[in-house]
């Protein structure tokens, strides 16, 4: 056994050298990466420089295209599954994103596929041959289950000698198993999970693979940092406050908070498991929107609501889809958009400015009608997550830190505040409750401005008041935190890049949050991605993910015209 | 203002003569009732006898052929509103079970249905003209909410000179004056709402119209026993352990607990509000399954989803109507049933256990396949709800009660317990979700039981060990706490009564709950109706209601087959 005082730095060094040595020594890097000052940005052709030409083909197709080869026999399951795990091997190298690393039993799994596409002539579900990541609060055979906490270290979440141990697996795993998907790593995630950076005791800081002088955001960030190198071509991450969008706004890629009780969290670790003011929500991150959409319809189709108690019987909606694609085909002044640029706490920064500015003139240019949102106070709405987010007083987080005795990361700092009780919470409920009801009759009053006479069809506003953020800087998670405490669905869209040349400090009014504006640093943000959000109702995924689809293929088209004129 | 040490009577004394005193002379009885020795059942030929033919023609259709009528103009709104002000005049005066006459407002309504039916030569919806009672947890325009506590009268919700006293509505009010319907009445509620009778210091205990000597059951116990006695056709109650279930059993008539989320409980009273480890949920009560099923359609036509935020948009799903018609008007084979006959907790009395053989004798004879439900232990289920409602330590119904001085009713007794803290009661929510998985996996695993490899369809068990309890005697509310703890959806079907002549105690065996058997007995228990429970999955109420009406219908065919043999 390891003494508390000094041990946890022993175990969690070896957890961490075990994450690398599982690494094939062909896929070892020779060199460590030269200092951000010299590499700002690792993505793109500098990863593609150790790859095969036919490796960058594969990896840099998203999961629909790949489907659409490993479904057909097209493309092999281990030629894919090979080629993501060398990529992430090397994105682990380069940005610290891994917690697990399992590329064998994958290419076990590839093959097994590959021998039932030449049994059967079809392939095992929609997903397969799909090498999909997971964050690492889902449960795998074989390998264990940290979520950062160095006293998780060889137990079942923090319970030593549990049988569980590297044996169980969680709902969304047994299912994209089923769906034919390959699973091959698991991402990093902050200690605590209630961070908007990636960090922990076990391995260090994921660092933004677009611009490593800033944070890969979270906590979902190993599952952002990933995906933005083409280490996965989508995978599945956890959302209370911001959690997926976040990281994906950071990291340019796209992904989806859905609302609760659409996919199953069923047998997956969490951070206050049983807190049910604001329930954690499980949702896919991924390349494309369209991405995004068939990992949602893949899970559904089998049926989560009979293996999750918390999963509603709501099978993929066609009819819905139909209906928005109608609307995006045809008669554009059908869909109204409204665009809420400041949420009256943290005025953002000038990159993210831009970008509602741009997505606006696109949605103009198309005919579609544009209100401005101002809802109900979202002071309000940061107050309530922020009590429902310390309601045990500390307890949880700081029972699973005592255990192995190591200490807070500043990133990471869970206080010790009141432990609250039952009549409490139950106010907290209805205050809750009571700003949802404001919140929808807002929603519901904008058919009063809209030419069409329907309330507005989705909601357009910052994922943060910055890009991915310079570590230690991040502070303000009501751009998000909001939509969980209204329980909406709410998928990130990647826009644009901070740019040295265009964003300066001086293009954007002072208001009362001058902190963030000090924070605002044109030369070290550059290159920096930014990601707004797209907002529907509650359980609008079907909605949702067809605008995002619609609106990041209608951003392509415009700046690609701009480059062709 | 009232001294409160001998103040709350004097209120409690004015409130309940005000509510005699709406009632019109014309409707008041000239003699007090005989006592239940002389008179057990007031119900049918006894109650008739203060009406006209024409009155009983009425208040003896169902909410269905009311509604048939109506929304034709074939009957008018002000004829039938009449007949029911009446009628339940009448049953007020028999066994005490209003809070709220507004039969002067309700009739002023009716006239304005019957104008807009002149006027539009159509109704104003699915309801025009049908009158619907309502627990009083429901505010409506110009009368009172006191859900029993002295302290609420001439308060909102306890709190006094609030605005919203007298004026508020709550979101399901505002529905159904859209549908057409009128409100006349709200009916009685014990005090908490946490009781399986009905009592309060008000107007006193509501009696069973059955059998006088009995219970009319809690917490939605006026409604139950104004239905019963036909005055109102159906009305809506709520529903966190069986307080829909429980009178809907002991009164003889149907009721449904849907799962939480598909009707509005927006903008009602309630008792601990804000606890969510369990939610109240709203359900309609009414003479048959049919009109069950008319009163949920026609409030999801409401879309109830866009003013409540905690209902889900789960439109009517005419699809599982009509798939379930299909099996139960084709195929059997295709549709299995489970019985539970006990559970393991508290045997039943002889009445229920003949009410559930009845009913499997009828599925088999049927060519429905049946099975021995055998779940995980209730007993789980049973400490999860008692720690649920005691979350609080009683300190909400404390308040309440101190606000008057009034004293606690036996029937109705809240301890104060220890007031539990977050990291409990998500220790509770995290038991709550296991148990729920459990359950979910043993129906699941039932598919390997039945003929047709499906899962069963639904579950048949008894809504309490007894009929109409004795009063004072209601223990175990575990028959239907478990379905709260589930959230599944579940039916209450009025199968038969309790029979001096056949349900003697020496025929069922002695198991370890002699308290149950002792309190049984044959000659008090003769006419109380029996109801047992149908409960299908969460949020099936189509498939559910759809069952139950099939099944109503097969039972009264047996009957009637019975009778004419």
């Amino acid at each position: 056994m390891i003494n508390k005082r000094n041990g946890w730095q022993v175990l969690a060094q070896t957890k961490k050298q075990g994450i690398l040595d599982a690494i094939p020594q062909k896929w070892r890097m020779p060199n460590p990466l030269p200092p951000p000052s010299e590499l700002r940005d690792c993505t793109g052709l500098y990863i593609q420089q150790y790859l095969t030409s036919r490796e960058v083909e594969i990896t840099e197709a998203d999961a629909v295209s790949i489907t659409a080869k490993t479904t057909v026999g097209a493309w092999s399951a281990v030629e894919v599954t090979e080629a993501f795990c060398h990529r992430a091997a090397l994105a682990h190298q380069m940005v610290n994103c891994l917690h697990e690393i399992f590329f064998e039993e994958a290419l076990r799994t590839a093959r097994e596929l590959d021998a039932y596409f030449a049994t059967h002539k079809k392939p095992m579900g929609p997903l397969h041959g799909l090498p999909i990541s997971l964050k690492d609060q889902f449960h795998v055979k074989g390998v264990e289950t940290t979520m950062g906490y160095v006293g998780w270290i060889g137990t079942f979440e923090g319970k030593p000698d549990d049988p569980n141990a590297r044996s169980f697996e969680s709902e969304l795993v047994k299912e994209l198993r089923s769906l034919g998907a390959v699973l091959f790593c698991k991402t990093s995630v902050p200690t605590t999970l209630m961070a908007g950076e990636t960090a922990n005791n076990i391995i260090g800081y994921t660092w933004n693979p677009k611009n490593r002088h800033l944070s890969s955001g979270g906590s979902s960030g190993g599952e952002g940092a990933l995906i933005a190198l083409r280490g996965s071509p989508a995978g599945f991450g956890t959302d209370i406050g911001g959690s997926i969008r976040v990281p994906a706004a950071f990291n340019g890629i796209f992904g989806l908070r859905p609302s609760a009780g659409r996919l199953p969290y069923e047998g997956a670790a969490n951070s206050m498991d049983g807190q049910n003011t604001i329930l954690s929500v499980v949702g896919p991150m991924a390349t494309t929107a369209r991405s995004l959409k068939l990992l949602v319809k893949a899970v559904l189709q089998q049926e989560p609501w009979n293996h999750d108690p918390l999963v509603l019987e709501l099978p993929w909606r066609s009819s819905v889809e139909e209906q928005i694609q109608n609307f995006t085909s045809g008669d554009h002044s059908q869909l109204t958009f409204a665009i809420m640029r400041h949420d009256e706490v943290v005025v953002p920064h000038p990159p993210i400015k831009r970008a509602l500015h741009s997505i606006e003139e696109m949605l103009r240019e198309k005919g579609h009608q544009v209100i401005d949102w101002c809802p109900p106070s979202h002071q309000i709405a940061h107050a309530i997550a922020k009590e429902t987010f310390e309601l045990d007083g500390g307890q949880d987080v700081h029972t699973h830190l005592a255990s192995s005795g190591e200490p807070q990361l500043p990133q990471c700092f869970v206080a010790k505040t009141t432990h609250m009780k039952a009549a409490q919470i139950a106010a907290l409920n209805i205050r809750k409750r009571r700003y949802q009801k404001t919140y929808l009759d807002y929603w519901n009053s904008t058919s009063k401005l809209t030419r069409n006479g329907r309330p507005v069809d989705a909601i357009i506003c910052p994922t943060a008041p910055h890009a991915a953020v310079i570590p230690g800087c991040f502070r303000h998670v009501g751009y998000t935190s909001f939509v969980n405490v209204l329980d909406y669905t709410s998928v990130v869209i990647p826009v644009t890049h901070a740019n040295e040349q265009i964003d300066q400090l001086e293009n954007i009014g002072r208001g009362h949050d001058s902190n963030a504006h000090w924070e605002y640093d044109p030369l070290v943000y550059d290159g920096a991605p930014v990601g707004l959000q797209l907002i529907g109702r509650r359980l609008e995924e079907e909605k949702t993910l067809c605008l995002a689809d619609y609106i990041s293929n209608s951003l392509s088209e415009v700046s690609l015209a701009a480059r062709t004129s």
